[in-house]
């Protein structure tokens, strides 16, 4: 059995490495310029270490060390720091209500590049955390490899968009700030809903692998992407013609867009986490 | 023409209605004691307006009153008092971020008795606003009729499911705090999600009208709800078996009954608003 890591100790606030965490956990953008990404709690943590992701720092409350069972939180691989926060400077580091005393340090790969013929999902201008997270989720959930942030888009690593992901940023590729030319490296159909014009998604063949196109909450896709050659979808709505949110709608299109994968056996049921490039 | 109505200032924070009005927006609950619902913005405003549903007091801001337009905000029949806030007053009612300016006050009709056998949505003990104000959104998209909120359920009518809703509240019988035994009235075969059992929803023949039933966030559907009869279905996650948020996995389901039930026949597209209870 290998020798438990010995924890450095924090106790002042203003401890630079702190300060630094403190940022990564509170501002949306911070990691694009400290380059790393603080993940907290349990949940997160755990997917972290399930794939075997590079953590650069574990970071646990004095309390949290003071529990058994906290060597669950080490990694089994790799070499990381060991960081023993106070109490009270972990939660002020953390952005959470209740903090779980409990936070990974990782590197961050970069804003990525669009590969050619993964199934995709391209988000154009979403302002929303919770829907960009949400969105995320459905997309790794049903079979999607790759997710492609247009310029104005919240920022996918944003500590609200990574809560609201609930891990699935781990098996997706994400590229970021893509300017709208960066879609033309995509080799894939792109579809996109409407509320007025195509085929009904519960009629409609859709082809695998494929793009699908989210726009802004409010604006809708830009006329110059909803210029490239597309597939319109409309979702039926029988109970009235109120626009869906975003999520939602997502959600909906991504589930119809894989079962009929599954049913032409182009995808299968396979429930592993795949960390295409993390 | 009609004259136009009088609207009567209120300059005092101490004003009793005004206090009343801060309860409404910004107690989840309040409305239950108050019997009244504090409606703000332009989108639920116009909602309102549009159902012609009927409004005790239209609110307006001192400075909305001095726009032009403000006219548009008179429900067009029915008798309802008209109050003009200070600005300043109007900020500390509302629990907007950006104060619209621009509130209805209707009366709450109660707490509401299920119906037999419209299509329904069975929320156990859901606990997160945006969730149930989003499940509603979907239920009213669909062509859901009713929402039966069990005991331990967020406030159907709290400011935050409300705003969730996006107005959904208006075209759905709502009834909030019933025990498990208020679902005996309920002549639907019941429908659950389940991780691990059921048929795949994709290829399941799901029946019309029916009775979604979504648990709560962590502990999903209750043991005793469990047990009665059920049909249960599986959504296909092929990239993971993560669980799906419940507003996702519901707008997934309710999509997949509605479009079932258009393709029999049993159900049309129609767009129109239904106010079948409020």
């Amino acid at each position: 059995m290998p020798a438990l890591p010995r924890f450095v100790p924090i106790h002042s606030r203003d401890n630079p490495q702190l300060k630094a965490w403190r940022r990564l956990a509170q501002d949306a953008q911070a990691y694009r310029k400290l380059g790393a990404l603080w993940l907290e709690g349990e949940h997160l943590c755990s997917v972290v270490r399930d794939a075997g992701l590079p953590v650069q720092t574990v970071v646990l409350s004095q309390s949290r060390l003071a529990q058994p069972g906290w060597q669950q939180w080490l990694p089994a691989a790799g070499s990381h720091a060991c960081v023993a926060l106070d109490d009270t400077l972990f939660a002020q580091v953390s952005a959470l209500e209740s903090c779980a005393g409990l936070a990974y340090v990782l590197p961050w790969r970069g804003a990525g590049s669009v590969r050619a013929s993964v199934p995709t999902v391209v988000l154009d201008r979403l302002q929303d955390a919770g829907n960009v997270g949400a969105i995320l989720r459905s997309a790794a959930a049903f079979g999607f490899r790759q997710v492609v942030a247009l310029q104005g888009t919240a920022a996918l690593w944003s500590p609200k968009v990574v809560r609201a992901g609930m891990g699935a940023h781990f098996s997706l590729q994400l590229v970021e700030q893509a300017p709208l030319q960066a879609l033309d490296a995509l080799q894939l159909p792109l579809l996109l809903t409407s509320s007025h014009a195509g085929a009904w998604l519960h009629e409609a063949p859709l082809p695998w692998p494929s793009a699908w196109v989210l726009g802004h909450e409010g604006q809708g896709v830009s006329p110059a992407l909803a210029a490239l050659p597309h597939q319109a979808v409309r979702i039926a709505q029988p109970g009235g013609q109120e626009s869906l949110n975003v999520a939602t709608a997502a959600a909906i299109c991504l589930h119809a867009n894989a079962t009929q994968a599954l049913q032409q056996g182009l995808l299968q049921v396979d429930g592993g986490l795949h960390a295409p490039a993390f």
